[in-house]
């Protein structure tokens, strides 16, 4: 894949941490990031006209989640605010990545990164190349291009 | 509804609490029972040739939740092993309500105790009155009768 | 329990509804209100300076979930934009209930409506009555009073 | 690290997907294996005497997540029976990685293979080289040795 490390940020949610994200240490259960992440990137892809559950029906290709990496950098505590940012980080022959920060609002720190890996299938689930409409959705969004009014709700 | 408080158990899991079920008290996480329930009773109505996402094509008709309710009785810990029993506790017009038992494998004390009422509805999610086909299952099942082997997995 | 039907608004968060909340059939996850439900009174009580984790400490006293309750009235669906409000609707002697209503923004529909009741309890959770300190700051929100700036975040 | 490919397994859960764990696609969310493979982990400590949050108390120094990964290697769909199973797959100076494979039992077929790595650390977070008396369980654990009774549960 080609990756882009500075690339824009493409949309971000901000909340709070509460008793449903942290565990008995009293820090942030491990797994709560997934679903914040993947609300941030399924909200980012609807305000851009590209919902997936729609993929498969409207283009006879959609997307799957091939891999998820998370690295834990600082102790994030309950009821710490976080801002999470979403980019779109390299893309490959059939796949591409989003890339995640969680930062915390008070003193700014970097308490986790993160990525998502997704790969273009056809019905049948088999990789595909990444479809021309893809691939240039994808390419605009690596620099920060075609992001409609509204990304950022 | 017609209540049947000694109605028999038709399943059970028996479960460790975790990390992910427990919060920053150190004690069980209020909503961490209700996938629990979920899993319980969607393996039951699977083992018994009911899988609900099957209804509404098979049959013309499905069920949806109307309601959930959950009594705490006991602290609950993090590592205990816990025995949930599920009940069918009442018939009606147009629905029915599964009941379920929490105890705690140490000392058998009931942790809590829960009840998940569902509607047969049409399949533009109307309310229907009991379908003949599902009124006598759960009119079996009510009484322990025509439980298939299998559904104690 | 004395019930207060009127009562004010506390508090609310608007969120919209991904694929972590939805399950097969398309529609909402029944238990998926519940980390919701418990994220805005967490934060309501966090702002009122009554952070939950900090209360046996400070005052020798706390509160657990004693019930939740929750009513399903319409199906919600993925990517639905939800506005969950707060209310306190009963004090009793030992335990208090809020009162939780799910709104859908597009509509204004009402798609689901629940309650958690907390009981006050000492070191070693037997319950007790409510402390004087609580109580007044239940009786001030039930009628709308004592909600500090930054209640509604 | 020193990776160790042919390592036994340790501890393993057979679970069965519900709708908890799937989403609006029909096949698993791909958060879903986590709270799984923590709760398979934290069971095989706790069973081994080395219970995560008892051991600052115990022993001066605790474990903390420091990365996840996960790959998602064939669709896993609603009702599927998953067995998951444990290896320690690493050692390193300050940290060890658990390694656990997700086998569907109906054809074996591998859906998901994932890794979680721990770092030892002192009371305020800081990564310390690895205790002797834990450097010698995970020797022990990586050739199949020291495994109470039990730990099969």
């Amino acid at each position: 894949m080609t990756t882009a490390p500075g690339s824009p940020v493409l949309h971000s949610h901000t909340v709070r941490l509460s008793y449903a994200d942290t565990d008995p240490a009293g820090i942030l259960y491990y797994a709560a990031w997934l679903p914040k992440m993947e609300a941030l990137q399924s909200e980012f892809l609807f305000l851009q006209g590209m919902r997936q559950d729609a993929l498969k029906e409207r283009f006879g290709w959609w997307t799957v989640t091939r891999a998820v990496h998370c690295d834990y950098l600082a102790a994030a505590a309950l009821f710490d605010v976080i801002r999470i940012e979403l980019r779109l980080v390299a893309i490959g022959a059939s796949s591409f990545r989003f890339g995640f920060e969680m930062h915390r609002a008070g003193d700014g720190a970097l308490v986790a990164r993160a990525t998502i890996t997704l790969v273009s299938v056809d019905p049948s689930q088999r990789p595909i190349r990444l479809p021309s409409l893809l691939r240039e959705r994808l390419e605009a969004w690596s620099v920060g291009e075609g992001i409609l009014m509204g990304a950022e709700a």
